[in-house]
């Protein structure tokens, strides 16, 4: 069997890593790349690490995926609602590494990105990708919107511990990300000179990924939770780390429930020290660390993964597996790059 | 008037800073450079940004800084309280950049640092010099603990709003430093390839500015105040971002509580936009930014200073100024290094 | 006496440098700041690390420089030369840091950058501002071409040796810049994922700065020399370092003749051991190393410069002092930042 | 088939790329991880990226190895001799990532590394394994030694060039490399502090790579050829790049002339622009530019490699493959980590 693939938005970071996985995936393989300004481009030219051949960058047009039976969108936000629409219409397998479609209602779509939905009917016919968490819902699915970066890892974290009821409110998500997370457009504020040897928070209180956070908890515990959420870009290319807080609700109980939720897991690992961003770069895998500080009564659980691995291109290939029946881990690696 | 200067602990990070700043100051003059390990080293070698010239480290002996008008010590915790104490003995003003005489009392250092204090008695004695905070007490002091880079950082973004009773706990603080925090002895995390391209969080629930930082609230507040810390190493030199979180108690008075607080100092602004650590690397200068977050009722307030200026060497030159009736910013300066 | 100075091409790297100089220096003082598309922009949005204050962004006009005394002028390749010769006209110094008059003859300009100069009779009268070498022409003078960075290191490498007759081609420059030499222009080539965590030649034959470097070593031995130079981008921010090689015409000779060369200068240090651009970094220092290999009978001498220092706007106030008959120190230092 | 593996060394760099290469070959299984001073650690510990599992180093010993068939050994100089000879004795495939065997002769080691081999009379015995060189002489050896990172660059860009007499002397090298070239030991000058922001050149005409690289040029033309070597440390933490320069004997030759010599290899590539590093990371790839200078009439080609990679586990891989009858690029990829 070999299952063809579309990736769109091949000329990104998340796009080079679809391809990369795609190449490597035993029954995957690539029919279709298509790009926006880069269409026409050699492979080769807009990712030379993925080395040389003729493969080229096409347009994006949703013509041009028929007969794949897989479609990655690697697009920005408000870009691939349409031509995610089309193919799923068209019997393709989308999986949509944007945001157009991961919100769970008009309601929470119009709260989170300050504009109405284009098509609001269809957004319930979009599952949340996150398999350690909403994975039962993925068997047959044919349309998945692919969890943000900085939401993976804090849900990873949270999610466990409020749906056992061993912490609540108020909740604090501190995340450092590498810059490949703001993605490969040209901006002043990702020049390296302005990035490098420096840390800032941004978007205090109004990142796209709050409200993200927000609707993942509440799918697990039924009732809204807000979440304090605060990014913050660090000098580095790849990695996420998510320093997440809640009150306890209960002493000694964090850490027996986190390792009970991924104790079947393939890629998610709850260990004994502060993980490193750096030991799961180039991996799908999320490592999480639980602590209880006892004179806040505060739970601190800290979570790294790969913003391009388990936060985006992995992720998305293994919602596919799931998908399509084939094994979870089919075309992924736990190991990563560096010690 | 020239006031001779010794640096005791002239081969470290923060040594290097304080010959840097002494050298420039316009009325105090290095008489005395010691070290341990270095003792014997032309400065030269040791710093070579410094430039050449024939100035040798010595040893560290109390008699050696005999004549001399200022000592700072910029020695490993644990190691300044007997040197310290002997200077100050002698009629030296002494800034210590270590954490010996930090604590208020011998309850509270034995509860930090887990041992007794050797000289209990004396704790007392010694102010804590941080200056927009507690400066009052600075002039003509001749025993002044200059405060760790942590909480220097934490206690100017929170200090002043848990004083104004605009926010309450529970308390976050989750701040990022730079390497050079952790001072130049060999570590395997240390190691270029243990730091480059990774986050982490370390010392969680255990750091020993912790408890720095909520003895400086509960000395803004007179009442305790427990605070959840954690700090993460960055790959960067310098700088620390701290980004703090605690419960407003009423909307819209945060920023102009900070605005009051800080509109007369030489050395603390607050902005408009989230700080980069980069801004102040190289200068006095500590940056903050506040903002308020409806859905949680929580506010931030983001922090950026030189975790070797104002969390180290810069401070405890201005803590001398202060001390002896220079100028405050007498051989400071406000402007960084980098856009 | 106090120095009216106008800074021009005010946003850019080299222009901010200029201005922290000239606010440091004791008898230079800003009296307008000029820059093209950040023109009324605040100085504090602009260069944040430069502290808040009122002074603005002027648009880029010769009337608007009328009254100062000094003119300098941090502009790209070809944007200077109108502006340069009508201040220097108006009887302002000027001291231009791009490349528009550093060319001796249009014959040469031509040559090295394609096309003819717009002004081709006005080369003669600039001087090539590198002190050490030239600094006998600089007192007095109103139109001084300051060189790049580059040619700069380059330069005090090799010009005493091949001028002593130590030295004799085929001469080889192999130069590593930090990414604030491409200056803060948006270019995909320098946005931190394209640049952190790799290291790559560029303009390789063909870079602007080689025929400087010819022409420079010309004006010392009057005979043409090639010089195969080839610059290279490192992940850092500032900082050069050029190891220069060349074939030994006699040995034991390269040190004596460097040493030599520079023993009475303020800036140019020649040293034990290979230096490191940390080291100069902040500074106006130039560091050199020499060294013989018996094998090949080649010199390898490397030098390193701050390219923002010595390289940039320190060599700009460097010349305006000989120019001006001050000091020839006044407002620069020898002491870098970093360890 | 299934062919047992022993990697000795396993606590170091190349150690734990050889792990990771091993468990994602096709015929190779891990049977013996060999260490010194971690012996006893859990893989995980030392090597979090690679994940848990329950596998531990053991001591270095070489009857520990008996029942395995081969032995990759990433050892410190001077460290590998006596347990490689063992092996090789043994039956068990060896293959050297030190520099125990790498010369020829007993002359060429005393006068390289400045002390008579300890078993002078085997060197002769050991193979020098550079594939796309030397690759004819692999297939049945069981005593390899493999190649340094700066040779293998170096030799790849000018032994072709050599070979075919359109290249002569003065050959200058100049490599940059990231950190991991130097080893995870603890070092002074490998602090993060003492690298991050800085590049400075080591080891000039002393580095023992350059008598290798001498070695590696006369193996092809027959006759000794003095190289100028000068490495540099490059902030970052994989890659080498080489740029290399020597006098054209013609011009328009040397492109054509190593397009030849890879055309049919699996793993080198000339490409139309300079190589960066990051586009080899992760990879076995080295990627090779060249151009001609007109007015010095030099050639100046430019190697990039992982210095982890081809320059050292991916290039023992190799060699391997070759040794033992696999194809040549079995578990190995040509595929790099980051755009």
């Amino acid at each position: 069997m070999t299952l063809k693939v579309a990736v769109l938005g091949a000329s990104g970071y998340a796009g080079g890593e679809l391809i990369r996985l795609v190449d490597d995936h035993p029954v995957m393989e690539i029919a279709y790349l298509g790009a926006h300004s880069r269409a026409g481009s050699r492979l080769g030219d807009v990712h030379p690490h993925l080395g040389g051949g003729a493969r080229r960058l096409e347009p994006i047009r949703s013509e041009l995926a028929d007969g794949t039976d897989i479609a990655f969108l690697g697009l920005p936000h408000g870009s691939s609602w349409e031509t995610a629409h089309l193919l799923a219409e068209a019997g393709v397998a989308v999986f949509d590494l944007g945001s157009d479609y991961r919100m769970d209602t008009p309601e929470r779509y119009e709260a989170a990105y300050g504009s109405p939905h284009p098509l609001p009917a269809e957004l319930a016919a979009w599952l949340y990708g996150l398999p350690e968490l909403f994975g039962d819902t993925l068997p047959g699915a044919r349309r998945v919107a692919v969890p943000g970066c900085y939401p993976t890892s804090a849900l990873l974290g949270l999610a466990p511990l409020l749906s056992a009821g061993v912490i609540s409110g108020p909740i604090v998500v501190d995340s450092m990300s590498g810059v490949t997370g703001a993605g490969r457009g040209l901006r002043a504020d990702l020049h390296y000179g302005a990035v490098d040897e420096s840390v800032r928070a941004y978007g205090i209180t109004t990142h796209r990924h709050r409200p993200e956070i927000e609707m993942g908890l509440e799918a697990v515990i039924s009732v809204p939770e807000a979440v304090q959420f605060t990014p913050h870009l660090v000098p580095m290319q790849r990695g996420i780390l998510s320093t997440c807080s809640a009150t306890l609700t209960a002493m000694g109980a964090i850490e027996p429930v986190l390792r009970e939720a991924y104790d079947r897991t393939a890629f998610v690992d709850v260990i004994d020290v502060p993980p490193q961003t750096r030991w799961v770069v180039g991996s799908n895998r999320a490592l999480i660390h639980a602590a209880e500080d006892g004179p806040t009564g505060r739970a601190i659980v800290t979570v790294a993964i790969d913003n391009l691995g388990k936060g985006a291109a992995g992720q998305a290939i293994q919602c596919a597996n799931l998908a399509l029946g084939l094994p979870e881990a089919s075309g992924l690696t736990a190991v990563g790059w560096l010690p």
